[in-house]
């Protein structure tokens, strides 16, 4: 019990640091009541930010921000100043923060505004950019919580690789942001700093692991903000959020350095990818990134710089050329709500209104890729949880479900949710030896390969002389879930498997009039029929909806063109249609 | 004991069918006495071999072979036949083959005649050339035996990805090719097929565990040869063989459908890699296999085409720019023998005169690399060779050592050698759990990441602006070994632990005036004080030596053109200096 008492008193100091660290006059003076569930207006009404401050902070397209900061327009003080204003009225709204070290950023900030103004020149390409990173990236001199007690007081005496990185693009990195312990939960909430909420919906989750950017950047926090995903950390939360980012391939971008959950588990690995309000944050990152040539850095990174000529579409006739997609309306193991099946439709018809072939996607071996990926992540028998755990004495959360200490959410009704993951991991899983884990790559090989395979036959249905250009999926079987439920992630999940590059994006809002709830299906399992029951057309009404495009293994060029290409076209077809 | 009889029964019938798959008219008439030692000559002197025929198997420029192939100067049928002719022969005398189908063999060639004949085009870049597979590469319709009598029945159903895209090249896959029980040897014994003897002289071990190719490829029995090497298989026999070869990235070349030891173990992956007597033969391959796009078929492999950019070395200063090399003399666990130091000297001397520059290689924790690789390829606790093993009953091989039923190597009185790798991982080694498995991967990319660091800061000491463009080194720390006491392969393991892209070439023989032993030196240990030892002037007369060209990961194109340099260097100075 004296052990308990100290994680507890540790999480409690560390919240009390963490609220020290806000400068009092960006306390919100009256905040609105946590029943006010859209909170996203409130930076613009709560009188902290000037009107410079919101034109800052509303300006989403990064390249945009960059121009001004590069002709010293803006300063790099000022735009640091005004995202790290909202940064903290959207903290105090959906408590989306980790690491707060406003001083820290600033002197940064000026000293990059001081460079510029000697020298006449950027330090890098993104220069006097602020820039938020998930409670992972290692920041000399800063805290690692990643969601545990045992994190509190562990001062990183180096930066990670990406940060480096960043550090030599210009970047001013001014926030870390919040993840569920474990980092393995499609939702946000830990012992330390607790629970983030949706601001499009506070009783709704914001989705995670990545869930702290994604409320940040849903608030304007944040003009770009990086995240990791092993499982769809970055997806989930941009569907959720309403936000654009891309998962890359396993080797693409450096991982080397960053604080992780499992780490050493190399079966299926996670990687970092930008999350933004725009296309262009997500493109400047990568090719600003990449541009620095990671693999001086980082030994597990492919050596391929930017390819301009895969970002003109050349594995895919070329810019301009016919496109083939395909539509993935339901896999076989949870089927979408109503406003992914609408989103789908709208993005089938935007891309036939502008000259592309949309297909339907057949679902392949699903069951047998869902359950190999659970078996592997669970192949150490919980035991990096537990023993991360047992270092503070904290116990390992098992549900994301509200405590009865905690506020339940408004407007729903809990039932014990179902995660058919669970069932297929076993549980509590069994800790595999090394002979039993080559087994499972031997499987997963087998898998990717049928997969690849069942990819390249659909050259005979395409019609454009190649295979399917990409997929389009929901990101999440549904659009938004209250606190606890978000029990599936099987939709993003796929990619990480088969190492597929896939971003996501948003394409509309759940609306109460076209949305009405699907009649009841053969359910698929008791997670589907548990998935079904949960879509209230009323409670998430508003919410974003967000698809995915999924493509090939170190596509990212690709990739990141056939979205723009898809979101060009959706825009296009919406003004035509309204 | 009535199993172990079938197993030998099993072996004694399979060498049987063996025997009798080889034409009547290809059996030597007067063999060799085995105690002669070198058989190089044999071919030519044996009669079996018309003048066109010895014309044909002494062409070592693969591209002068193509080109004949393409113009019907030479048919597949002839040069195919010719080089089965002396495969056959090298058989009888370096027992080298497993898999023998000269039917098939000729079939396929006079197919491929047809279709030229008929169409006047190729059916792909190496259009009628013979190729030689180690035997972990399926084929349809044969007995994938790979070392094991488990092996023997084991008729594959489909072809591996390679011998598929092989085939779309056009290759006459010929023969396959011995390898050692495990494939984790560098010699080449196993129950059903016995030894395979190294042609330059035969009490020597031609290394493994391609060791089939070494000696198949040393007699001009095959124009190219495919082995596979996870700690040097390709690299230890062309440099006991007087061969070049490439040890590719992890990804750069498709393993799909390989028959393999420690199948699924993917910390340390198994590469494929050709074998030749030029330089021509291992970049045609490399054109060819990964000008057919192998990420088609293979959902590992990079989808990374042939650079002709990084051919040009653009990397690296561009061809025909000074570059500078960095001689590993010497890697801190054993010390090579007076032949290899010779062999660095003298290409010191050759790319200095050629105007580069060559500096020392500082060693850099290659005792924590080599103990992190043992003990990840015995974290199964010889649990995958054991259940191999137990399928048949034969025993598990725990030395290559003669055993007193086989004729004792002539000249060598054997002691039991020592294996440094056994104490590393332990004996039995421990099996791990998935948890342990995964702080060895921490390890691993930590051990990486510091000798990446270590690499990149000798941008200090290279004068270039670059860090060292390569590295030279050993690829073994001897010339020759008897059977049985090829005990060290760290010099080549390392490029495998770290995915340096590394090519082996030969550049000298051991000559006895010239390559007296050195002095005794303070040992590093007990394996480096039995090598000492082992060195034999009188024994290794006349014995290739070869060395490592290391590059960085997926760096073929340059690793390759830098091997051509540091050759065409070599053989400048060679000239010049006689």
């Amino acid at each position: 019990m004296a052990q308990q008492a100290s994680w507890r008193t540790l999480c409690e100091q560390k919240r009390l640091a963490q609220r020290e660290s806000i400068p009092k006059e960006w306390i919100i003076p009256v905040p609105p009541l946590r029943g006010h569930p859209n909170v996203l207006d409130v930076p613009k009404y709560c009188g902290l930010l000037t009107e410079h401050e919101l034109a800052i902070t509303e300006t989403t397209d990064i390249d945009v921000i960059l121009e001004k900061l590069r002709t010293a327009e803006w300063s790099s003080y000022e735009v640091t100043k005004a995202f790290y204003k909202r940064a903290i009225v959207a903290h105090q709204l959906t408590n989306c923060l980790t690491e707060i070290f406003v001083d820290r950023a600033l002197e940064r900030a000026k000293h990059l505004d001081d460079v510029l103004a000697k020298t006449g020149k950027v330090v890098g390409p993104l220069h006097g950019l602020p820039v938020s990173l998930k409670d992972q990236f290692t920041m000399k001199g800063l805290e690692t919580i990643m969601g545990y007690a045992s994190g509190i007081g562990k001062y990183a005496d180096k930066d990670c690789t990406i940060v480096e990185i960043l550090h030599e693009c210009g970047v001013v990195p001014f926030v870390r942001t919040n993840v569920p312990q474990t980092l393995m939960w499609g939702e946000t909430f830990n012992n330390v700093f607790g629970r983030t909420l949706n601001p499009y919906n506070r009783s709704l989750t914001p989705g995670g692991s990545s869930g702290g950017e994604g409320a940040l950047l849903a608030m304007r926090g944040s003009p770009l903000g990086v995240g990791t995903d092993i499982g769809g950390s970055v997806r989930i939360p941009s569907a959720f959020c309403g936000l654009y980012t891309i998962r890359p391939s396993y080797a693409r971008l450096p991982y080397y350095g960053i604080a992780n959950s499992l780490q050493g588990q190399e079966s299926i690995s996670s990687v970092l990818g930008p999350m933004a309000n725009s296309l262009s944050g997500v493109k400047t990152f990568l090719t600003s990134v990449i541009g620095a040539k990671p693999w001086r850095l980082d030994p597990m990174v492919v050596p391929k710089p930017w390819s301009e000529a895969e970002w003109e579409l050349s594995e895919h006739g070329g810019v301009g050329g016919q496109l083939c997609f395909a539509v993935m309306w339901d896999n076989g193991v949870v089927r979408p709500h109503s406003p992914l099946v609408r989103a789908m439709r709208m993005v089938k018809e935007a891309l036939e209104k502008a000259g592309h072939k949309v297909i339907d996607w057949e679902p392949h071996r699903h069951l047998g890729i869902y359950k190999n990926v659970e078996l592997i992540f669970a192949a150490d028998g919980n035991h990096d949880y537990l023993s991360e755990c047992a270092k503070s004495g904290e116990p390992l959360i098992t549900t994301m479900v509200p405590s009865e200490e905690e506020e339940a959410s408004e407007g729903y009704a809990y039932e014990p949710p179902y995660m058919l993951c669970r069932d297929l991991a076993g549980h509590p899983p069994v800790h595999r030896n090394a002979y039993e884990l080559w087994q499972l790559h031997n499987e997963k090989r087998e898998l990717r390969k049928s997969h690849l395979d069942h990819w390249e036959k659909t050259v005979e249905r395409a019609g454009t002389g190649r295979p399917v250009d990409a997929i389009i999926s929901p990101a999440v079987a549904y659009a938004a879930v209250p606190h606890g439920l978000n029990t599936d992630s099987f939709y993003t999940t796929l990619c990480n498997a088969l190492d597929y590059t896939t971003s996501a994006f948003p394409v509309t809002h759940v609306d109460p009039e076209l949305d009405r709830p699907h009649e009841p299906h053969e359910f698929y399992n008791d997670e589907d029929k548990y998935i079904y029951k949960l879509y209230n057309t009323d409670l998430f009404a508003g919410c974003p909806v967000g698809l995915q495009l999924i493509g090939r293994m170190l596509e990212e060029e690709a990739v990141l063109r056939m979205t723009y290409i898809v979101d060009d076209a959706l825009k296009k077809w919406k003004e035509s249609s309204h």
